[in-house]
């Protein structure tokens, strides 16, 4: 039971983390020193640890990816709008 | 075994997703558009992955989040190098 809080709490922080750089580019308006190649490599790892947290049964690991991945997203849409 | 090796593919994907970043900001001599809580942020929630994969006792979540952290490392020591 303590397990998976822990694992919550790593799972909130891990999300949580892409929130300020969402932010951030929206409030600049830019985002050139942002690695497109980051986030790209990024959500492909995202979407096989849900794969992953699916088969071991993990959910703070399956909830934790689709919300990152979710945010990944965002910020690969910002990137292509404000480069 | 096989679940492992998913592990382990989702852990070098999330984990190398940061190698460009460090290279870019290092390229540019900048990390203007870089959110700096986004990284203090992640680092404390990899530090907790770290514990959860511990405890869960996966050897990807373990590995992933000590190469993940110094990468994180790097890039917060950049981002004060270059601001």
């Amino acid at each position: 039971m303590y397990i998976d809080a822990i694992g919550f709490i790593a799972a909130i922080l891990t999300t949580a983390a892409f929130l300020p750089q969402v932010y951030k580019i929206w409030k600049l308006k830019s985002a050139k020193d942002v690695s497109m190649t980051m986030y790209l490599v990024m959500l492909s790892g995202v979407c096989l640890w849900g794969v992953y947290g699916l088969i071991i049964k993990s959910p703070p690991i399956i909830v934790a990816n689709i919300v990152t991945a979710l945010l990944l997203i965002l910020v690969i849409y910002f990137k292509i709008k404000y480069k």
